[in-house]
């Protein structure tokens, strides 16, 4: 076809985790008009794993109607330490990949430009061209999940820094006295830590209405689980929301006093089930504490894209990078 | 002269602050020709500051043995908020001005370009481009001293941010779990912080070194007073010092994980007095901690203009917005 592999073609994005791999068709307008999804399956080694995945953008293609030979370009977010300029996966313990040029391997098979950055990056960078970050020149993104990721947008422009290793808020230290270990933003506010402190402090004998809503199985307390004790105003898991939302605003207010920024974008499994409630208690933190007076004026919004961000950002920086080339 | 007002000319940086200006030539090779030194008195108001801040721009050129027209540019740190794209002091407490079109001013006495810009990224600049921070791309500086003031130089560039405040480091929540108002780092690590942690703990009965070196005074320690306490190894005053490296330590570290650093350069009155051990204590503090391990790289080194980074970077900046224009 005459308009296979020009810049004016559809890309695909590729949201690449440890445990599920999901593939969109984007189109230049930014519809997203195919998508299909597979297990990553990492045990199963590189060559399974790479053979579904272009399977699954196949997959997608044909949702869209198209075919491979449509595509412009292939854009991947992938979990780990990520060179966006040689598109190695450097080390993705997720995926038991150790420097793995992926750009290069996909790119022959699929004889189209494959580009390829941080997961967190491409979720960050699907909010500030497509969703909660557009329009904003100075923005961070926080992902509140098992873990927290983050990312930054500074002047116009995803910001990787010299070790290319930017953005990792959630490994800063939130609680200085804290024990080594046990210091880190992640380590006291990320899904997992909420999790861990709501059925400690049950099993320490506090009351929530946590024991009834999953039957007396703490181990299956979820985002959407804590979403809906804290809904139903449960006062041992509004305490520990409200803790953790303090504290993920102090770190956030810090981010914005150092880097005067313009907006921050919350997302990540937590925060997309707690909701407006969960972006108000940080929006509230952040504005109280941000210095000078004027960054008080930052915006904190929740994500727009949701799940999506990440095959929408795969899809951005395949199309942006392919127009910058 | 021919040569007046060419770009080729040397330039002159004046560091001006609340209570002293210092001005000084420098020629196209960086060589530092002539100086003057002027007290600020910032509560005769705006005139009289300029009268003097002009005949101290006279005196250096003397002391150069150069005519005013032989200068290209002038460069300018001012303490407080400072735009500077619009060459105007928003706010400056220390000098009791708002909203003062300083640049703009002094441009049209002298005839030539003057460019603006904080008294902390002037000095930020000149050590970036003349001094410590040399040869790095991402450096952030700290200035630990009555206050703690800090700068970035992010992908070669002073970074601004969206409201132009970016750098304040010192105003970031070092103590999350201190009373508001007790919680950033210069409120917990300035010599400021130090000297009023010292002075408590002797006066409940703490024994020092201080006492003698300062006759009783404990109004009279200084940063050099303390620098003599821990050379001595004075218990109280290493532990006072341990505690605030360590506090400080962290701050940078986190700063470093979410920018990714190359350099951190560390400055100040306090930094200047101390010397190598405070940089070391700081240094090993900032690599325990940096993430991920690739981090833990960064080179954390002093000052090398010490009181003469903002002259310098004054200069610095006038000659490359020059040469920019």
């Amino acid at each position: 076809m005459a308009s296979g592999k020009s810049q004016k073609g559809p890309v695909v994005g590729v949201d690449l985790g440890g445990t599920n791999m999901q593939i969109g068709v984007v189109t230049q307008d930014r519809a997203l008009v195919g998508e299909s999804k597979r297990k990553t399956k990492a045990d199963e080694g590189f060559d399974a794993i790479l053979t579904r995945l272009v399977s699954g953008i196949e997959e997608a293609c044909a949702a869209a109607k198209i075919s491979l030979r449509d595509l412009s370009a292939v854009g991947i977010g992938a979990p780990g330490a990520v060179d966006p300029r040689s598109g190695v996966v450097v080390e993705a313990v997720n995926l038991r990949w150790n420097d793995v040029a992926l750009s290069d391997i996909l790119s022959k098979r699929l004889g189209i430009p494959v580009f390829l950055d941080n997961d967190v990056n491409v979720a960050v960078y699907g909010e500030y061209r497509m969703g909660a970050g557009a329009g904003s020149k100075y923005m961070l993104g926080v992902w509140v999940g098992t873990g927290i990721g983050g990312g930054l947008i500074l002047n116009d422009q995803l910001y990787y820094g010299h070790f290319l290793t930017a953005g990792e808020i959630g490994h800063t230290i939130a609680m200085p006295g804290n024990q080594p270990g046990n210091r880190s933003l992640e380590h006291n506010c990320s899904r997992t830590a909420v999790v861990d402190r709501l059925v400690r402090l049950i099993k320490s004998n506090r009351k929530s209405i946590l024991t009834k809503l999953t039957d007396g199985d703490l181990d299956a307390i979820k985002s959407k689980t804590i979403a809906e004790a804290y809904k139903r105003k449960d006062d041992l898991t509004v305490e520990v929301i409200e803790e953790a939302a303090a504290l993920i605003g102090i770190s956030i207010a810090n981010c914005v006093t150092l880097l005067s920024l313009e907006r921050v974008v919350l997302g990540g499994g937590l925060t997309e089930a707690l909701g407006d409630p969960w972006v108000d208690l940080i929006k509230k933190q952040v504005r109280k504490i941000a210095f000078p007076d004027l960054c008080k004026k930052v915006d904190v919004v929740g994500s727009k894209l949701m799940d999506h961000a990440g095959v929408y950002g795969a899809a951005m920086i395949a199309m942006d990078r392919l127009a910058a080339k």
